[in-house]
C-alpha cells in the first residue's frame, strides 16, 4: 500500500499555500521538492560535520569525506551500477553531458563525424553537441518521434552510418513523457560499434533504472529532480569510456602531480572531479536516494502509473485540450495546448491563481517544439507525492482557463 | 568593538567537540564553517520557497528566481563591482577559472603564446593553463616569490613579452598568506595590453575587495570559503572580456534559440550559466555575504590582523618551527614544518587529538612546495571566528607534537 499522504507529510513545502490556495505542485519535471530528511541532512552536515573533503587528516575532514564518498556507493546502488568507481559526481546532467562532450567526444571527433540525436532532446543534450558542430565540423543527425511521440529503435539504428561516433538520447522525454526502449537501441548501437549516451534526468525519477542491464556507455542524472539538492548529480561512465577520456575541468583533487612543465592525472573517477566539490549537496542527494529507495522505485513507478492513467482519462475528456504525446510508454508528464488563441503563459498564470504550479514555455526543447508545430506548451509533471485529487484540481483550473479564454 | 564570542555563537559547529576536546577549527583556508543564518536560509529555501528558476511563471518559480537573482547584486556589492551583469555564477573558483580558460583563452591562444603564472598559485589556477600548454602549445612562464614569500610587481611585469596573452595570479597565497599588490600589477599589465585574472579565493574572505578599483579582467571567488554553501561561487568578468568569450558549458538557460542546424546564445552573464544552476547554494551564499557585510569587511580584516600579529609572535617563539612566508602583507594563514623528521601528516594527527584542526599536505600548490623545498607543510588558517585563545591552543598542541617527535 503506497501511502501518498504519509509521503506528502515528508515534504514541508507541500503544506503551504500559494495565492491563497493549497499548493498543487505539478512542476517536478523542472525541479522536484525536497523531503524533510534531505533538508535535515543538509542542515546537519553544515551544523555538525562540515569540512572540506579529501584534503585533511583531522576528524571533521575525515568525517565529511566519509559522508561524501558514501554517496558514490548510494548512487551506484540506485542506478544498478556494479562498480561505484564508474560514478562521477557532477553538479547535474548539464555538467555530466558537457564532461562527455569535452572529455570524450572533442578529442576524437572531426569534420564529418556524426552524432545521432532525437528531436525530443533537452537542450542539455543538444547544445554541447552543437559546440562540436560549430567548432569541429561534426554533423548532427536528427531522428524524429512519430505521431504518438514514440521513437522506434529501428529509426535510430537505421540512422547509423560508418561516420557515426555517438548516439545521444534522452531515456524519457521531458515534454512528451515517452520512455525509449533504450536497451534495444544500446544493443543495436553496440553491435555497430557506436557508443550511447543517455540523459536520465527524467527517467531515473520515475522508474527503477539498471545501467548495467541497459548497457549504455554514459548515463547522466541530476539530483535536483531526484528530490535532492540543487547542484547535485552524477554520471555513470563505463570503465572503457573513462579510460579513453581526457580531463574536463582542471584544479585540485583531479591531479596526482603538478609541476611547472608537466602534470599527471588522478585515477578515474577523481580525474573528472576538479576542485572542492559540491560536498553537502551530494550528501543531501544521498539522503534523497535513500528516501526513494526506502519507499521503493517499483512502488513509486506503480503509484505514478496510476496517476498517469487517471490524468490521461481526465485530460482526454477535455475536447478543447491537445495533449502532446500519446505513447503507451508515457510517464507522468503532460504537455498540452488549448484550442484557440490562449497562450501557454496565460494559461499557466490562470492555473497559478488556483494554486496549480505548471510550467509554460519551450521546456528547453525547442527542436521538439518545432517538430510538434507549437511555440510553447503548458506542462504538468508529476512526482511521487502527487495525488488523484491534484489531477482533479488541474482539470478544474483548466476548465476555468478554458472558460476565460473561450 | 568586534565581539568574537558573539560571532562564534552564530556558528553552531564551533560549539562541538572533536576527540573529546573543544574544536579549534584552523582549516578555514580549505573551507570555512557556516553561520546559522546560512544554514537557516538554505533550509527555508527548500522548505518554503523552492522551485526551478527562470523557467516558470508560477508563484514559487518567480519567488525562487527573485531570491536567486538578488544574489547577483549582493555579490556585486561585496566585490565592489559597478555592474551586476559582470557577475557570472559558478560552482566555485575552479569552475570560474575553467570558464575563462575554455571560453576566453582557448579560442585566442596558440603555439608559443605565453601565460604568466606565479609559483604560488593554487592548482585551480595552474591546471586549466596546463591544458592549454598540452593541447595548444601555450607556454607557461613562471615568476617566483622571494625569500619572504613576496612577489614584487616588477618581477611579474618584467616577464611580459610580446607573446604574453594573460597574467593569472592569486590575490592572496593559500599557503604563505602573502597578499599581492594586484593594483600595481594590473595597471602595468594593462599598460602593456595584457589582461589579468585574479584568484580571489582567499583574499575575498579576509579583506575588503574592490574589483573596479583593482581593475582586473577576471576575479574569481568561491562561496564555500566565504562562509557560504559548498558548490557556490562567482566570477567577475569585465564586460569587454565577456564580449570576447564563447560559451563554456552548453545547456538550458544559456541559449536564446536552438534549432537543428543553428543556435544563438543568451546575453551575458547568462550565456555562461548553463542548465539548472546551484539555486539554493547561491541563495545561501547571498546570506553569507550579507552576514560578512553586516559585520563589516574592514572590521573582519582588523580582527584578523590582530590574530595574525599575535600568531606571528607566538609562532616566532618556537625555534624548532619553520613558518613559510614572512611578508609584511601576510594574512592569517600559517604554513609550517618542524625541524627534524616529523612529517606534516603526523603533526596534524597529533594536533587533531587535541581538537586542533589544521591541514597537512601540499595544499594544492605543488609548484610552491617545490620552490620552498618541502614536500608538505601543516597549515593553520584563520577565519572571522577565531580567537587568540585558539592561537594559544595551537601553540600548546605544537609543543606537544614537538615533545613527541623531538
Amino acid at each position: 500500500m503506497y501511502d501518498v499522504e504519509s509521503i506528502r507529510a515528508d515534504f514541508p513545502i507541500l503544506a503551504r499555500e500559494v495565492n491563497g490556495k493549497p499548493l498543487v505542485y505539478l512542476d517536478s519535471g523542472a525541479s522536484a521538492q525536497k523531503p524533510q530528511v534531505v533538508i535535515d541532512t543538509v542542515a546537519h552536515a553544515y551544523s555538525m560535520e562540515y569540512s572540506n573533503v579529501h584534503r585533511g587528516l583531522h576528524y571533521l575532514s575525515n568525517l565529511a569525506t566519509e559522508n561524501y564518498e558514501a554517496v558514490r556507493g548510494k548512487i551506484a546502488r540506485f542506478l544498478g551500477a556494479r562498480d561505484e568507481e564508474e560514478i562521477v559526481f557532477t553538479s547535474g546532467t548539464t555538467e555530466g553531458i558537457n564532461l562527455v562532450a569535452y572529455g570524450w567526444a572533442m578529442p576524437r571527433m572531426g569534420e564529418g563525424d556524426e552524432i545521432i540525436l532525437s528531436v525530443a532532446e533537452h537542450h542539455a543534450n543538444i547544445v554541447p553537441w552543437h559546440f562540436l558542430r560549430e567548432r569541429q565540423g561534426v554533423k548532427l543527425v536528427w531522428v524524429e518521434t512519430d505521431a504518438n511521440g514514440d521513437l522506434d529503435p529501428a529509426t535510430v539504428l537505421d540512422a547509423i552510418t560508418p561516420r557515426t561516433k555517438l548516439i545521444a538520447l534522452t531515456h524519457m522525454s521531458n515534454v512528451l513523457g515517452t520512455v525509449l526502449d533504450v536497451k534495444t537501441i544500446v544493443a543495436g548501437a553496440h553491435a555497430a560499434g557506436v557508443p550511447v549516451l543517455l540523459d536520465g534526468s527524467q527517467s531515473a525519477v520515475h522508474m527503477p533504472v539498471d545501467v548495467d542491464d541497459i548497457g549504455a556507455d554514459f548515463y547522466a542524472i541530476t539530483g535536483h529532480k531526484l528530490y535532492g539538492p540543487s547542484g547535485s548529480g552524477a554520471i555513470h561512465i563505463r570503465r572503457e569510456r573513462m579510460e579513453e577520456m581526457r580531463p574536463f575541468m582542471g584544479g585540485g583533487d583531479m591531479i596526482r602531480e603538478v609541476h611547472k612543465d608537466q602534470i599527471t592525472w588522478n585515477d578515474p573517477p577523481m580525474k573528472f572531479e576538479a576542485g572542492t566539490p559540491g560536498i553537502v549537496q551530494q550528501i543531501g542527494l544521498g539522503a534523497a536516494l535513500d528516501y526513494m529507495m526506502g519507499v521503493g522505485m517499483d512502488r513509486i513507478a506503480a503509484h505514478e502509473a496510476d496517476l498517469t492513467a487517471y490524468a490521461r482519462s481526465r485530460l482526454d475528456g477535455l475536447n478543447w485540450l491537445n495533449v502532446q504525446g500519446n505513447s503507451a510508454t508515457k510517464g507522468a508528464i503532460f504537455s498540452f495546448t488549448l484550442n484557440g488563441s490562449a497562450h501557454a503563459h496565460d494559461i499557466s498564470t490562470i492555473l497559478d491563481k488556483k494554486g496549480v504550479a505548471v510550467r509554460a514555455g519551450h521546456h528547453c526543447a525547442q527542436p521538439l517544439m518545432e517538430h510538434l508545430g507549437v511555440t510553447a506548451t503548458c506542462r504538468a509533471s508529476f512526482g511521487m507525492y502527487n495525488t488523484r485529487d491534484e489531477v482533479d484540481a488541474l482539470v478544474d483550473a483548466l476548465d476555468l482557463a478554458h472558460d476565460l479564454f473561450a
